[in-house]
């Protein structure tokens, strides 16, 4: 389960990224600005503009499982020197593909997993608690942030492009 | 797990969500400005406002839970009828206290439980998917997004206030 709520669905909304910052794109085209404009957007000064707020879900999605796994010293290094739509496009679809890397068997220790992070000076949570009040909240907030934005901006998107698709039975 | 993902982590959002509307208004007090402009407030001119946005992440959380469990027929209705920041508190402790009555035991069969959403026409999703793929990226999506129109709006709330505290071991 800890695999579906991490791999699977951070899977799933980076794809729902895309997807949106390719309306993103359609929209900087069809009103002629820049794309760079919505790309340093922000709702607040004080706040990550658009830009940082994809790298930051992609480092969320790519460290949150890699450390629920037990994995975070051989997850790839992004830079965060992307400055065009299309190069935060690659970088979505690197963390995707490494994220197809992990299997269930990754998660089956995650509740006695140890997770830590730098800024957290030695202390830790477990796994289960990292990908459920951490990793998890933490996705949500980036993509969420960034489809603001573009909202604020103008650009077309509901909340069916940031759900993305779901495996209904009929 | 799913307990852990739906009943307790919604509470702890809405407990979050609730220190951040207190932050709202202690700034509206200061700025003397009434309450009422930062709940109609919006970051487009077609998304909910900020009250709107407080309620959803209530509904989110009260009926993710209950459907789950099999119990939405027995959850508490909420007419959205408040105006008012100390309406919206209400409402949400009384979501807390709906979240409270829940245990463990009631998710033991969230992976065969069959939910449905009047709108779906029909269609239906396994407990778990809808925890994973429905009911948590929205409540985040509705969270974030009261967030990011109070920080739109000046008043100072950062990650630590949606995230709140983390079971840090030392």
């Amino acid at each position: 389960m800890i695999y579906d709520l991490t791999v699977v669905q951070f899977s799933k909304m980076l794809t729902n990224l895309s997807a949106i910052l390719d309306k993103a794109a359609a929209f900087a085209e069809t009103k002629k600005i820049a794309p760079e404009v919505l790309l340093n957007s922000r709702l607040a000064p004080d706040q990550f503009n658009l830009t940082r707020q994809v790298q930051i879900a992609c480092d969320t999605a790519k460290l949150g499982a890699a450390r629920v796994a037990g994995k975070a010293d051989s997850a790839p290094k992004h830079e965060d020197t992307e400055t065009t739509l299309a190069q935060l496009q690659t970088r979505i679809q690197d963390v995707i593909a490494y994220l197809a890397t992990f299997t269930p068997a990754d998660f089956t220790n995650a509740a006695s997993q140890t997770v830590s992070q730098p800024r957290w000076e030695g202390k830790t949570l477990s796994g289960v608690e990292f990908a459920i009040q951490h990793a998890t909240p933490n996705i949500y907030f980036h993509i969420s942030t960034a489809y603001a934005i573009l909202r604020h901006n103008g650009v077309d998107v509901g909340k069916k492009d940031y759900l993305g698709a779901m495996p209904y039975k009929s």
